[in-house]
């Protein structure tokens, strides 16, 4: 099990910014493994993503960030450090269907998924069964119109319990109020079934179906106070032909959610994602 | 050179369809190359593609018509009969980028597609050297908001002139009156640069970089009244990322639109595409 | 649930062939769904894949042999016809690794594959629960250098007993001796990670990543007695970089294996395709 | 146009190797616009990519090997240069077809191609007239079993007089001599119509046709000593049918062969490729 330190920097574009970076770890003996910058000129930002090894890195983690305050100041930057062996604690969320949550677990439980899950929230009984073979605790709380704002606060206190800091929605098929979406920001990862923004909202696969298009699409992208709207962090396309049926897309997307859910996911628990205005940049 | 008949198509799906088709054929010793079919579920139609060697058939095709109408009028079909030593004369619409242009004109000097080019049309001066490189004549009509209905006026008579039954738009930026398209239906392919119906309308590149999408796309379809709404032939799509520029989505979309109009085109010219509703069937 | 009947047919090309069998197919009023049609022209062959209802079908099934027979006689056809709502009886082979098993299992419980799964057979005990927790039952054979004509022998005792008419090997890492093979000619599906025929063998992540290839893939195939050079039924490849160590592509195939075998095995469940020289021709 | 300077570097992997090279940039007021670096974990090799805008870098360019060797051998660096301004002189070798010649030739002149092209060689007359049109000197050099030493010996004195330092082959159908890629190392750009290691040599696309595969590809790359053994730059490929006969997959692989090639090349240009034991790393 790997043991390193991986900070994100976003930052106003200015000279010396590398420099005083690189600096700053080499005085502490730092081991780099990865180190990735943009630059994004539309909104002149400097994002950063460096990893180093622990190993013999000789500055104590939690004397941390009193050492980087004064270089964060200097450059006005948002930092974040993240430590590999810190893991984020995950819920899913999920309705009926089970082909990305059954991905999902699988992924965990075979090592590709650092993170804890200590719950998946449901609004049905359905995916309980999976829930159980792989032990991880199964709440059902119905949504309807009448109690959303209920269900909500139910949800929001089980996540506060377990301490979850992470929520992927996994084709679970209800729209999450702005209240909850603002509590977590850029936290919470959908997967939607067409390539966005073309047929965002519902019934993408009828949609495209309709419209005869010849590829169709997954997103995998931060959930947002706006439907559909979030940064967009991964997508996918497979082909379509006439002779699809509204079925065949709908299972040949199966494929495609699985695929660019579980991608974004695994970026996001790697630290690879930074947000920059209303798009994301991918460390990869 | 080969020497084939193809029979397009299109009518309500009834019982002894395909036997019919087939007695007939064989009755006059038809040599079968390729035969589709396909039935549309939600139209309720059947769709034909069958196209047979013309060396030992024992039906002249003048007489085709005679013998066949009285099948057409029992399953009331719409077919078309296309003959491969009959080509398509095709006229390509032009403004300054030239990258379509020349892909398309390297691909039919080298046998490629399979049509004449008896003209070129353009709002612009630029592309004339590449028309006069490959010896089409070039015609230049400026268009604008004054002149329009005159400017295709003067388009159309041209076409006319030219025995023109096939259009492709090559990257032309003006839009087409309904009654130009009407003049020509299912006849004016166009390339679109984005996945539609992702981005229709202006600036796809600058929208997709705006929204920060993964993927961009290019469309090929039959022009209709409405704007990028018509029927779609083929779609293309290329990886983007944070570190592209409107400038390197521009630059890598040019490699789609190339491949995607050329490809939509010659589906059209080897008689590959039925149209559906507001969608294509491709027999590939 | 669908009832129909398909039939496959190869044999060698000649004028007349579709006219027979639509005939033959409308004497009994079938309602055909799906008819397709291939002719093989280094083989001289003709292929054809019709697929009809058998709601309103004249002619009794077990009658259909003695009543087709005179056709097939006449046009020296390899024929098969295969009826919906019979079942194939599949067994799947795996070893340790159980990401391919998990997603064949949810696959088919979900009835995305059409088949009875009447056992799983193993060299490990590894993915028992997996075949616990979907009620099938799951035998381990231990397979070594010295026992493996032994294994084999226990292997298709076992085959044999639970009428399996189809093998799928989800990364069974043993290779199968000639007569096993032999006993189920196009009746096994393996899945190979790489993009065949590079890379056949043992260790292909190893040794792309050791080429520095840029794309890494997967392959569905039949497996014949000459290794990874069976019929290829499907393909998939997806992008490395020179930042992908040997795990990154292990974890990245993971996804490919999944997708190909699966779809692989969809045609082959769904009658789709059928084999010619040593290649696939797959009706889709 | 651009005014900017590139740094490669290449060196075994050591701490404060980012620290130095950053400082050493910003003692002289670097404006850095992109920086990448990669750690090959099998070399233990550091590689990086540095580039910075001129206006307003404080140190004269032509003082830049004194003022930064130091750091060079503190790291023992193989390091290079690059200025923007400084165009490659990029001589094209190609036979009879002309797809490849005339993409490269119309993404050159509409300015996506920033190098200079002082002559086109051939071994036959076919192209000329394509270089005739862009106003680029053609040179014909038989070659043929008996004279090809003497025919290399002329093909190097055309180079070496034009000042060539980059050589691309744009399917120039004749192997080049151990001695002459030896006097261009990754200095000569390839497009083999293949998914490289798969089909390398002659006629892959026949060999490809034969064996059945469900993808084909084409392979950018650098040329060595060894057949199509080179460094991969760059591959794409493209889905293949039992349709396909030999010809249509010899029109596909066309597509992706331009496509592949100016990819592979323009990354050349821009600057982005390291070879590291016999792999790219691609600084996209």
């Amino acid at each position: 099990m790997k043991n390193t330190a991986t900070l994100l920097i976003n930052c106003p574009d200015r000279k010396g910014l590398v420099a005083a970076i690189a600096n700053f770890l080499y005085t502490y003996d730092a081991n780099i493994l990865h180190a990735d910058q943009h630059q994004d000129e539309t909104e002149n930002r400097f994002l950063m993503r460096v990893e180093w090894d622990l190993a013999d890195f000789k500055l104590d983690m939690d004397a941390f960030g009193a050492a980087f305050q004064p270089i964060a100041d200097r450059f006005s930057m948002e930092w974040h450090l993240k430590l590999s062996q810190r893991k984020f604690r995950m819920a899913i969320f999920v309705s009926k269907y089970d082909h990305c949550l059954v991905d999902l677990l699988q992924r965990w439980q075979s090592g590709e998924l650092w993170c804890d899950i200590p719950l998946i929230i449901s609004n049905h009984e359905d995916c309980r069964r999976h829930a159980d073979f792989y032990g991880i605790p199964f709440h059902v709380i119905e949504v309807n119109r009448e109690n959303k704002a209920e269900a909500e606060a139910r949800q929001m206190a089980l996540l506060q319990e377990h301490g979850v800091n992470l929520i992927v929605l996994a084709r679970y098929m209800q729209v999450l109020s702005p209240a909850f979406t603002a509590a977590y920001p850029y936290r919470v990862i959908n997967i939607h079934h067409s390539f966005l923004p073309a047929f965002d909202g519902a019934k993408p696969y009828h949609r495209a179906h309709a419209r005869g298009v010849k590829l169709i699409g997954a997103t995998g992208h931060y959930v947002t106070e706006i439907l559909d709207d979030g940064p967009i962090i991964e997508q996918g396309v497979i082909r379509a032909s006439h002779r699809d049926t509204v079925e065949d897309l709908i299972q040949k997307g199966r494929d495609l959610e699985r695929v660019v859910l579980s991608r974004s996911l695994r970026w996001h628990l790697d630290h690879r994602i930074l947000v920059c205005g209303n798009k994301t940049v991918i460390f990869d």
